[in-house]
């Protein structure tokens, strides 16, 4: 399997600056939105999108049909400390429906119209070979992290690099816009504990239900972080470290997925709570790699808006969520696409007025607001 | 043009009751729902919106690939008393533009794949025959509303039918959603003035700056509405009467579409904030028209949320929308379409089960949140 080949420790590559967004082509986008037959920022948000992707598209008429989504699955030695409302077992069970195209996923991507690939990074539990699923096994899951790091130096450096080749694929294969995904039983935990790490807050402000616990069993969360953070309070300062000893290896994919793409200038469609963890790691890594991050949805996991504000992101959508396997991104993408039909397809007045050959006012004198009727 | 033949002054078809939702349709859709491999809830409210579509459409497995959108376009008779940043003329200009394809609806049906009709009800300005605009002239635009009733008895009649059989096309056509989408300057302040008399509300609650009126402009429109409620104040008791005297062509024909909707069965995308006062009239005239009805989107007109609050409606999208046409209804589509093919295409656990002959646990036990974890 060539998506994990050559993958070392070597994570010299992080520090790569992300490149930047056309300035020329956002000036040029922006004339043309205040040029659209509607009233100026009469469609939104949608407008400020379709400027935003052609600035990172680097071209007056922004297109995102061709999408690309790489799901990461992985499990978490956490699991061990109870912090799930599932066993993890189900991490794997799930890896083999991506496989059976049975998952939310496959059928978000299905719609879409967009390839979907599947990436195991280290299921608890043995999947069998799977035809769809590419094999990139970093061992049985990561390290109980209340008691070691999650991954040593080495896994972490090829979780990075699963990531970056992902997103390099992505960009070989056409792609407009990369969607990353996760899933691994106990990565809200993971996620979590890495949230608190990088923003300095306690764990009570962060974690939550994920996929069903009861109060009792974030009570129980929380503890589990709180000591975990204990542990390795004096060498998580920096965000590689935070990322080696809190996270996971599909929260690590993601974040090198994330880079490449601000390496490669490749926009991203972040999905929820993990993945924007991840795109957290990301922007403290590689500081200019935030300019390439659109953010698809707000979770029901209540740690999400805390790490959203870190992040000064404004998800499009807010439909409570929390699925992961990058489904929320995946169901947002229309809303990328019908920001860009109605910026590259609406007429403008120019092209209103040159048709409207009727003796009538041309329409672009009509747009304006008319001052007699302001002032009255 | 058949689409405004035999529309009367008979309105005694707004008494027939609204058809009921399959009760049966949504429990098996709701039963489908729980065996779809995911954590219960994880959907969010896509879930809850396939459940209610199966239950409008009578199907286990729901569909609205087939979306007709009618725009209805007409001047207000109101605008002559300065309420709106545009000039009249701008209504029959972007009649002209929709027949030509430039607008933003035009757009946003192509990239739905969904018929679109525009009908003009009553411009102020003359169009001139254009080839995919329907014809159904009441006259002018409607009277000024501060001097006298918008509509007469037989314009409120005709308007209300050529909304009702604009969604009786629709259905033939086999529409499985229908979109009323409408263009007319002054249009919000018809809409706020119905909604004022509708809700019993002052004018300040519900006016706005419309399509880019200043704090000046907004302050000279609610001393206008004000005028106009004074005005009429013992004489719009009833729901059709304050449509009739406060109203507007194009609101009352999408109130009329809305409850033959209803009436026949098919379910409503509202979009933005005057579609939502036609709404409001809908359900205050056929009180069971508001199960047909879902909402797209919430306005960046403020009065929007107080009338959305009191059809107790929760819309799906909040981008700032603000350009009517239908356009935000229509942007919202895919997430239906998203919840319905999530909703029919996902693996069930049986499914999954079935086809997962590997000796591990079936995936539906395994998604049963596990005891011995949870009560750690």
């Amino acid at each position: 399997m060539n998506a994990c080949m050559n993958e070392g420790a070597i994570i010299e590559w992080l520090a790569i600056p992300a490149a930047l967004p056309d300035a020329g082509a956002r000036q040029v986008a922006e004339a043309r939105q205040s040029q659209l037959t509607k009233p100026p920022g009469a469609l939104g948000r949608l407008e400020a999108i379709a400027i935003r992707l052609a600035a990172l598209q680097g071209t007056e008429q922004p297109c995102v049909d061709k999408v690309h989504i790489t799901v990461f699955a992985g499990d978490h030695g956490v699991a061990a400390e109870g912090v799930s409302a599932f066993p993890q077992a189900v991490t794997a069970e799930r890896v083999k429906n991506f496989a059976r195209g049975g998952a939310a996923i496959c059928t978000a991507a299905r719609t879409l119209g967009a390839p979907l690939e599947v990436i195991n990074l280290g299921t608890a539990h043995d999947t069998g070979p799977l035809e769809r699923v590419k094999d990139c096994h970093l061992g049985p899951g990561t390290a109980n992290f209340t008691l070691e790091p999650a991954m040593d130096v080495y896994q972490l450096g090829r979780a990075l690099g699963v990531g970056r080749h992902a997103a390099e694929r992505a960009r070989l294969n056409g792609a407009q816009l990369f969607i990353g995904g996760e899933m691994g039983i106990g990565n809200t935990t993971a996620a979590s504990a890495l949230a608190c790490a990088l923003l300095d807050a306690p764990p009570e402000h962060l974690a939550g239900p994920g996929t069903g616990l009861d109060t009792h069993g974030v009570t129980h969360k929380i503890e589990v972080i709180r000591r975990a953070l204990a542990c390795h309070s004096t060498h998580h300062g920096t965000p590689l470290e935070a990322l080696r000893r809190l996270g996971g290896f599909e929260i690590a994919a993601l974040t090198g997925a994330y880079i490449a793409c601000a390496h490669i200038g490749l926009p991203v469609l972040v999905d929820g709570f993990i993945s924007s963890v991840a795109a957290l790691a990301a922007v403290r890594l590689c500081p200019g790699s935030g300019e390439w991050l659109l953010f698809s949805h707000t979770s029901a996991e209540p740690g999400h808006r805390a790490v959203l504000e870190a992040l000064d992101a404004r998800p499009l959508l807010d439909l409570g969520l929390r699925l992961g396997e990058g489904s929320g991104a995946a169901v947002a993408v229309p809303l990328l696409r019908m920001a860009c039909a109605l910026h590259n397809e609406m007429a403008t007045f120019a092209e209103a007025g040159v048709s409207a050959a009727t003796g009538i006012l041309p329409v672009a004198a009509l747009a304006r607001p008319c001052a007699s009727e302001k002032s009255e």
